[in-house]
């Protein structure tokens, strides 16, 4: 793997996500903490706007809008779209050369009870490489594969040459919690010094394969003549995130109290359980494989 | 206590609280499962452009509107003044000598794990009456009365000349979770047994006094030097709703992981532990007294 020259931290992305963009202030105010042999850390407030008014968004997704096509397309003039076309100006831009930055890790939480994931959108070496190497000193941190409402190729670590976003949950929207800002700090250190080890030439050895749940499908609720929301997940199923569901398992019940059971002949993993910033993307759980995969 | 004609549930009052608007459009739609002898249920969904955008008001906080003076104000013209006007126009007016509705109970939730809570904000007989009936229905249920960051007045159910607020817990903002969902509706039904007894003269005789947490103050995050919260709830209070904190007990730890603790001489409750909707006016939770008190 190619040695690094500057990496960013980027929280903000979604603006009440507040953890990731206390912890890049944190760590805005105490440079020293990310500052390795070999490399240069930039720290960056992605959406600055939208964690001071605490949304999602001023107006749409800015983890959506770093499509070719869209950046290079001067109608498209959204807050957010500006915004990623400032981001990639910053960082990137995206496809050339030498962007300005190697990597990015991109920081966000989730309502769902997920632990520390790792969400792998492409097969890039050296985003894998740095998520194996998560995974071997925090056995807890778990690797997603995306395959979700969107190409690979609109998040805001696409920006760079690799990369990839960090999911830390569960925890609600516009909320900070002590317990999640550990888990992400901690994260964070092991990406710094797998990036100074990788420059040394000091790495430990990894695993040639690493387990990932590799998505599948996306599940949406149940629902009404409307399209109204008309079930909730199951009982059994909140906060069991990584659950492998089998046929008859419970999986949704409805306001009236019915359980809708998972259909599916091939059991599968329930990710994203009841994420909230899912609701208005119409899905109620990601469903994956539990695969080893080869590293790239 | 005086026999009551009509009642209103309320949900959707904060759009991002979705428990309660969908539990309303639930009882909505089986109108038989309110229906009870002696008096009618208004069912109404309070906010339903906030609901529709899952956030919790469009403009400024609905349940804050209720102010007479404000309620007068023809300059007074935001989304939720407007609304505030119409809701007082449909289930009051507030302090007519017949309005339309004798009781309101409005449906909130909260990120604070403070279980299911009636919020008392005054010391009318027919809301502490059905408060006492429902915690002696429930033993779980606990009694808060609220001293906040508003007067008495201004909340949803102060239109009606009786009524407070249920508050159901931990969940986040955007979210359905079945089990916060059965514990409201659970509550809802109490309620409305409550008036039925009350009306047929067959209300079971309640204890004179009730355990109620008594609002004393409500406390900020740390700051740092440009205004910005440096600390979170400690990890040992986080979730500990009602924990009676006692000086030197972990309050806050700041992002740099220094503890800040409790300094009062006076051991004290905490309420709305780390609340989301809480951050944008400032406080980090409420501190409260348990005491006893006379139904009025």
């Amino acid at each position: 793997v190619k040695k690094v020259k500057k990496i960013a931290i980027v929280g903000g992305t979604h603006g009440n996500e507040k953890t990731g963009a206390w912890l890049v202030r944190k760590l805005m105010k105490a440079p020293g903490s990310v500052q390795r042999k070999g490399f240069e850390t930039i720290l960056r407030i992605s959406n600055a706007k939208a964690v001071e008014k605490c949304v999602r968004y001023i107006e749409e997704d800015l983890n959506r809008r770093f499509n070719p096509a869209e950046l290079a397309d001067p109608g498209k003039n959204s807050y957010e779209a500006l915004l990623a076309k400032e981001l990639n100006e910053e960082l990137g831009p995206k496809g050339a050369e030498k962007p300005a930055v190697d990597f990015i890790l991109d920081l966000h939480t989730t309502t769902s009870n997920m632990g520390v994931t790792a969400i792998l959108d492409s097969r890039d070496e050296l985003a894998w490489q740095a998520a194996a190497y998560l995974q071997a000193h925090d056995p807890n941190v778990r690797i997603f594969t995306w395959k979700g409402d969107t190409g690979e190729s609109d998040f805001v670590h696409s920006i760079a040459p690799a990369g990839f976003a960090l999911e830390v949950g569960p925890i609600p929207q516009g909320v900070l919690r002590a317990d999640i800002f550990e888990k992400t700090e901690r994260a964070v250190q092991h990406i710094l010094d797998f990036f100074e080890k990788l420059n040394a030439g000091t790495l430990e050895k990894s695993d040639a394969e690493l387990e990932v749940y590799d998505s599948v499908t996306l599940l949406d609720f149940p629902r009404d003549e409307e399209g109204e929301i008309a079930g909730m997940v199951h009982p059994e199923l909140q906060d069991q995130d990584y659950k492998l569901l089998k046929k008859g398992d419970p999986l949704f019940i409805t306001l009236e109290g019915e359980t809708i059971p998972y259909d599916q002949e091939e059991p599968l993993h329930a990710v994203f359980v009841n994420e909230a910033a899912y609701y208005e993307k119409g899905f109620a759980m990601s469903l994956s494989r539990k695969v080893r995969k080869p590293l790239p």
